[in-house]
């Protein structure tokens, strides 16, 4: 059985919202548009970046469909479908399938971090990827879920006809080497973070999702392309040109962070949703620096 | 402005689920008919322990309505309503209201933890407090959230009219003397597991909302009689005797342990929810002989 | 066998260095009679609050040696002797029995703290116990070794019939609870930490060696005191008068903070030794604050 | 001021241990010889998988003699000097300086964790550097210390002039990537582990030392070699065929690991010392195992 390959800079989207709150799906159609125009691999709606955490279902979905109605023919659209229940999830994955997404990208349960060892988040998977359609790709987040899924967890679920891949988002490359040495043919490890993606390249990885390609995903594209084309020495040039600007988008300020640059750059970022707060005065005036700094901005 | 006064024990009672994952109310009718008959303080539903981070809304609210329903008169019922967003939380939080919960136990929002600074935390709980008619518990888990709510943050929240206390579940005693420090006069300081249960009551603390209350809640509420009428060598015996009966029920074997013991000991446990996985026969045998010899069996 | 037993208040004894670096042992020396003045159970030289860690084997050993000389009679004399390998920590403890150490407490080993297993630390403490004269405590302290025992550990060690204790500084009670029920009738479990020492005591605890006792060892004993003769509520207010001068000197400052506060109230600090940092001005203004607050200055 | 420059793989040397323990001092010859064929860029010796944690001053100046003795000419001769204290890590660095090292690599002090801030660790490596005669390397190694150096910390040392470089065991690569932004040019950035050592190629590290050097010194070499001479798929094959080989003997295993790998490979391994326990059958059976799949044995 032939897994489909997922291949190239991916966004993982921010969700616009309003100053009132609610979603702003024409702030996000905005940002289509340009991330059309730009060299990508795909679309990730419904990540960690798209505070999904603090979206509903009816809102992830109509996220999902205008997505699918703006995208890019040709590339693919993940959809972050995991939810705490097994139930949860493969309800969620199911309605997105029906909405036009390609593949679930699908987050370890994590509520009961000290029982989701090996046996259950084996039988989770499994169990999810049985019950869909679409194909599913774990998501593995240590910041956010205070889990890490273990290599032999990952040989045993790459060989699963329907799980093609993983997001991991650790920046961890030696556990990236172990997860590489275990995984079965054809299964797509992904990168989940800028901070690693040429060294990522350099160890054959094909695939990054990346918060940074919210805002800069030509230049997220041009580290592969540069590397694939053996000039290495460019490809490490823009990887180290960007790196504090993942540093800032991801640890220092967060999503409030990513979302400012993003507003910077020409995108619609729009406002963050409670409890999350928007960056002060000062911390707008670091991210200029840095964005300038990074030459992304005069 | 005098807050109410949270006292005794209560349970944070299990959700039991029939083979096929659904809810079985039939079955929470006929434990909530058990501990009616015991000596408890109030009920708490949708908290950890109730594997609400699998429930549905529609079944958070119907498990509260058969609660409210069923509850013995003059007893408080506290419903879990943290949601990740603060505009769910505070839906939610109405909902439950409606639907007849007496105050809402709220959990510390973690996805992004580490955006979930002092600032974060004191405007999402304010915000909640300010838009919602019942009163407002801080829910603090560090097991299962990885946030510990500072001091600095308790000091301040516990000044706003409609927080009416904390259920800390940290077990760390010197951080609950912290707390105490500097909590507002009124604020209901309480403990949130039994292995911090009778070390709490020599600190002045009222209240415990824990685990092992599911399945012994006389023995749980007789450690605090006896503390009461003086008698601290019984309630520090009793306490010990009953320690590892919560370690097993909580740290070792978690949900799926505690709803093992509750079949053994008259009450319907039920399944868990997948991708908690059930208790296996070696681990079942273990549980049996650790409630024999905390003298809960025969 | 009958163990010692340990009782009361012990100070883990600063060591004042002079400007210079140098050990200043007549600043102790004015110290011991200080103690030797106050109501306790005895003396530890050379545990953390010593900074032994920064000590010579020589130096340790005259400070044992002073230490000795000045002590009132009748009460214990504890030397911290734990040193990485097995063979130095024997060695060391050797010397200290000879200097007249009554008893020797003795750090988990943990540079290789991977490694330190149940059948590590069962195999290094016994075989230290079995070579040296004086009778052996277990020192765990997880601040500093990022090493915690196990109850397992615990369970065996207690039984060896050298092993006569242990000093828990964790300050985490349900563990304390967890120890006392799998040791060894006649064990001496000692807190370690002044943040533990009400709710220690009400468990049964009999000693308790706290860094605060450095600078107000009468108020100590006082709680311990009050609680034995049944004056719980009076043990309790003076615990928690006591309890944000011990988070100062401990968590807040450090031993550099203890110093400051030794040399306010009477004692001789001194320096600390590179590469510690003395507190700053802002720094002392604080502790002074913190000693007011507590009714300890002025 | 021109810096020396550290290129290659350098082992940080095991110390065997004859059964009773003592220092096997003919047996660290033998193993020089070997090294002295091998390609290499010089040597460590008193570095963590020297368990020079366990060695008295004697033993390591006598280690380091030994090694003078033995290099082959032209090698560095790096000497971990490192010890809780700046007044003993300067005493045993010039000695290690009398006795023939050409640099010393210098642990980050780390009893005293939580004080041992960017202020104490600048003032600490300052201090040592301006009180030696030979170049100082920051030794950071979090897995043991438990302290991870700041990227601010390291932009202010690396501007010392007599601070030429620092090892970093952490593995971590975005953290590499982030300390060659912001150190000074010629400041040798050294990778610590061989599992990062094929990515750290790759970011213009110059040089590694690696447990794994120890016992296959010319396939670490190769790596280099085959990345230079810009044959970056044979650079990586041998970089993942050791991979295995490096978890073993660092994470899974440890010194006792790499100790009993180097007997099967022609090394004199020797015993560890107490309290670390020497590897058990089965485990000698696996390391044989995970050896031979390296194709490092037949």
């Amino acid at each position: 059985m032939v897994k489909i390959q997922v291949k190239g800079v991916i966004p993982p989207m921010i969700t616009p919202f309003k100053e009132n709150g609610d979603v702003d799906y024409d702030a996000h159609r905005h940002n289509m548009e340009l991330w059309n125009e730009s060299e990508l691999g795909g679309y990730l709606v419904l990540g960690s970046n798209s505070e999904a955490a603090y979206l509903t279902e009816n809102e992830k979905i109509e996220m999902l469909k205008v997505t699918v109605k703006k995208a890019r023919k040709g590339r693919i659209i993940l959809a972050g479908t995991g939810m705490e229940s097994t139930r949860e999830t493969i309800s969620l994955t199911r309605k997105a399938a029906d909405a036009g997404a390609d593949a679930a990208l699908i987050l370890t349960p994590f509520y009961y971090s000290d029982k989701m060892n090996d046996e259950a988040l084996i039988t989770f998977f499994s169990e999810v990827a049985d019950n869909v359609t679409i194909p599913v790709l774990i998501y593995n987040v240590t910041k956010f879920t205070h889990i890490n899924i273990s290599a032999r967890a990952v040989e045993t679920l790459s060989r699963h006809p329907n799980i093609i891949g993983m997001k991991d988002s650790s920046g961890n490359i030696p556990q990236l080497v172990t997860f590489k040495a275990v995984a079965a043919e054809g299964f797509n490890l992904i990168v989940g973070t800028a901070s690693a993606w040429y060294p990522a390249l350099t160890l054959g990885v094909r695939a990054g999702i990346m918060a940074l390609a919210n805002i800069t995903p030509t230049d997220c594209a041009q580290v592969q392309n540069a590397y694939e084309r053996g000039d290495y020495e460019e490809a490490c040039r823009i990887y180290e040109r960007l790196f504090p600007v993942n540093t800032a988008i991801t640890a220092t300020y967060g999503v409030a962070g990513l979302k400012h640059a993003a507003n910077l750059l020409g995108y619609k970022g729009g406002s963050v949703r409670s409890p999350l707060l928007s960056v002060n005065e000062k911390e707008k005036s670091e991210i200029r620096g840095i964005l300038q700094r990074a030459e992304l901005l005069a």
